[in-house]
């Protein structure tokens, strides 16, 4: 039945797969979903505050935690979600994988879309929770935790639909032997790997979890989903939604766990390191990242930390350019792991449509949108969002100390809707090619540099060392000249890291399409894994093949 | 040109990989390749001994080394390789990989598929080659390192064609934004990962190298190949088949070198640790692929040891199954990685069509079959081969002494055509199932365990804790009932071990087939790679995409 009802969204996300060309299954702007969803979901929100969050159907509990925090009210949320022993998640999961190893593909991408559907009545709940979790704006938290992690999960479902159908599941095998015929009959089985481990972010805790946890179930592994401790609420409403989804239609709600933990007992490590793991995906630090990927036996997918460079060479015209490279350094203030750092120009300054500009003409160019678009009070507070974490804001200030020029030092920001929101703007700071120490590691958070280069050899040359010895996921490039154009894809590709061209109005280089743009490209520090590649999904499996005489 | 001339066969090939049916392109009896062709090839070997080895278009050598014996005559071949300096390697790959990681892949699936209508041409002087330094018989060394080896080769070739097509290169994408369009030109590139290394064994020098050097050079990596020092000319051959090709098109013949080494100056670790060396594929024991398998920031293919089984539970004619398993085990002297080691029988023997027979009958039985066949003139010595090394001999006589009752001691077989050949029939021992100190290990060579077990489901229970311990790339089972069909299937299958049911004739669980079954599962501790399966390509090059906004 659910197979009827979803196999045309099934088929149509292969096909977009496959075409990459724009395709959206849930509607990225919310008033697609009705006039009043949004002030519902409010309600909804707040009526789970303060309380046992029940919306799980996991029992045998030994305990509750909870300890998140609204950047924008710094009040606590007082959810608290049950915790769990180690074994007795890895108990469950391995007694639901059983029978969901063995369902048919096609059922499981039913049931798994089925899931999708019930999330997203819950996407206006789900935004609350993502901004009251990670300082997100409504907007950014409704599209990320929302309509694009629900894409990014329909894109592994139908990633896993195609390759687990890749090789006929029966056959016979003929063998011409001079005057004898060999016969056997082949199947062919996609065998699941095992338990997989999803771990957390906190500024994206649905968009970089959901990946991850459908690209498991979809090749038939149970899951268990380790949120950071300071953002569990949106998935934990996601899971809820998923569990429901899976008991209404005969299946174990236990194929897909939340495992909670709290800052003081954190439990990545043991469920990483436990022998019945086998599958890890992870978000969040280098350090972390690398642990992962070092344990022997697993399979690992991993997203860390990385430095994303803006080569700028030559534009037509330099305001649309500086606007929109403006929006992209304050959007979430910096803390999409997408966001550009590292602005490399060249001291010679950069030729436009209406004529050459200086160095220091394009920096007080930059300062100056960055200002107006802060400052601006229905476009500033919407855009920044605010700081996830108090450490972001120590960062600022202290990157304001490592010796470059401070072109503009980081104010804060009033939001008139969150008084307490902590909401600062981006630092602009100047820096020479001479200070690696300075623009050689990720700042995370609202901080720029602007890094004057001899030219764009030269600039080219840095930004390709930074994505190879610190990782990049993106790279804004801006020339006007066909050659450079080439040079700096060649070599930027060469290290990984894909380049967007010239980018000016309503799209951002920090933007990654479902269904289209690989997320990560999984070639440099910055992450082993991508969505939705077909690595993504196949290493989760593994082809068996049996054989039969025939008779 | 090369595109055209080779467009059918490479688009058979790409079909026959996704049907999985019974497909060849090289056919595997000698007699398909003429008449006078196993007679030249004779001549063309014997004119390549004890002298240098000239074929290659490698320069600047700094020395010539050569230590292979005929296991056949116990000759020195005196054929002698030179030898280079690792960073020399290393340069001329990379100078040989700037071009062809940008040659467009249909162009590099032609050059590929001529070098391996080349390499046909030396067929039969790898044959003998290959006979001279493994110990295989004539017939296994022609077909293993000749069209099979091709097969692989070419389904290496189609896998990596089917996979860098899979996303368009170009294409427009379009977003609908209320009153405007955001529309952007993306393009996707496969781009190389690095140099490859593949590093092969002595047992199958072309089979196990063959598939990684075209899975490297499909998607467009320059690959150094470092064979075992005791089985150089056959590759070395095939090597220079390729290289000429390379250099009549045009191409850098270093795309592909030979990096032979001695047995007193190993070379295999200095190449796998190189930093530019991204991909590394290794057959061989399971310590080095355990080591090669831990290099941090490498990408690896293994192949390593296992202990593959055999459960015996019901048959309808249980001489023709003990033929089946006499020749399985008797080929090449168990020296084949899916060569059977570990016979599991009831206590109570087996139902047959004709009766029940009992545990010592069955291996009575078994035991006459192996002498009938290893004693058989005509067919004994051509199947047993020799012992590639003279450990395998000594291994033999020390599992003779592990405690096991002998029930048939290993015995010198005479070979009519070369008197000093290193024949050895296989040794059988029965142990009880609680002798795991005898048998939970691989005795690579001519040796049979016997272990007696309490019932079927004891039988599953131990094989499957063996493969899941120790590592199994087959498994023979043998039952008439269709319930513990299922079970075994299942049971084996979750250790990611393919079963082969029923085998009786003129097919035998040794064998894989090109096109059709994997070799390796990748999924247990035999090896973490498969032949050919997506994986085993894709995981070669990364997709990176560029974006760029159109006016």
């Amino acid at each position: 039945m659910l197979v009827t009802k979803h196999q045309n969204t099934i088929d149509a996300a292969v096909k977009a797969n496959h075409a990459r060309t724009f395709y959206s299954h849930y509607p990225e702007h919310p008033k697609a979903y009705g006039e009043e969803a949004h002030a519902k979901g409010v309600q909804s929100y707040q009526q789970l505050l303060n309380k046992p969050f029940r919306q799980l159907l996991q029992t045998g509990e030994t305990g509750w935690v909870g300890e998140e925090v609204s950047p924008y009210t710094q009040e606590v949320l007082g959810v608290t979600y049950p915790i769990f022993a180690i074994d007795d998640l890895i108990k469950k999961a391995t007694a639901a994988g059983q029978q969901w190893g063995h369902t048919d593909v096609r059922e499981r991408a039913a049931v798994l879309t089925e899931t999708l559907e019930r999330i997203k009545d819950y996407f206006f709940d789900i935004a609350n929770a993502t901004m009251h979790t990670t300082g997100q704006s409504f907007m950014m938290s409704f599209q990320a935790s929302g309509p694009h992690a629900n894409d990014r999960a329909l894109e592994a479902i139908a990633t896993g639909y195609h390759e687990l159908q890749r090789y006929p599941s029966e056959l016979e095998w003929e063998k011409p032997m001079g005057k004898t015929t060999i016969r056997l009959k082949k199947t062919f089985k996609a065998i699941p790997k095992g338990i997989g481990v999803v771990i957390g972010c906190s500024t994206f805790p649905v968009w970089n979890t959901l990946p991850g946890v459908y690209a498991d179930l979809i090749t038939g592994n149970p899951v268990i989903i380790k949120p950071h401790p300071r953002a569990i609420l949106p998935i934990a409403i996601a899971v809820g939604a998923i569990q429901q989804v899976l008991q209404e239609n005969g299946y174990d709600p236990h194929l897909c766990q939340l495992a909670a933990d709290s800052s003081d007992n954190l439990i990545a490590k043991k469920l990483a390191e436990h022998p019945d793991v086998q599958l890890i995906d992870y978000t969040g630090s280098s350090a972390f990242g690398n642990y992962v990927e070092s344990l022997p036996g697993k399979t690992v997918f991993t997203e860390k930390a990385g430095v994303n460079s803006v080569l700028l060479d030559s534009v037509k015209d330099l305001d649309a350019v500086i606007q929109n490279l403006a929006f992209s350094v304050s959007l979430y203030s910096g803390q999409m792991c997408t966001a550009p750092q590292n602005f490399f120009i060249p001291e010679t300054g950069i030729s436009t449509a209406a004529g050459h500009v200086s160095f220091n003409e394009v920096v007080q160019r930059f300062k100056d949108a960055v200002v107006a678009l802060v400052t601006n009070p229905k476009m500033g507070p919407g855009t920044l969002g605010a700081l996830q974490n108090e450490a972001t804001a120590a960062r600022v200030q202290e990157a304001q100390q490592l010796g470059g020029k401070v072109v503009l030092a980081s104010t804060a920001v009033n939001n008139e809707e969150f008084s307490n929101a902590r909401v600062m703007a981006p630092a602009i700071l100047e820096v020479t090619s001479a200070d690696n120490n300075i623009y050689e590691k990720e700042l995370f958070g609202p901080v720029v540099l602007v890094i004057k280069t001899k030219d764009t050899a030269h600039t080219i040359q840095l930004a390709k060392q930074m994505a190879r010895k610190h990782g990049a996921i993106t790279c804004a490039a801006y020339t006007t000249d066909n050659a450079t154009k080439e040079m700096i894809a060649d070599e930027m590709n060469s290290v990984f890291t894909p380049v967007s061209f010239n980018l000016t109005g309503y799209i951002w280089v920090n933007q990654h399409a479902a269904f289209s743009d690989f997320h990560v490209s999984g070639g440099n520090p910055a992450g082993n894994a991508s969505f939705t590649n077909q690595e993504f999904i196949i290493k989760r499996f593994v082809w068996v093949g049996n054989r039969e005489l025939m008779e």
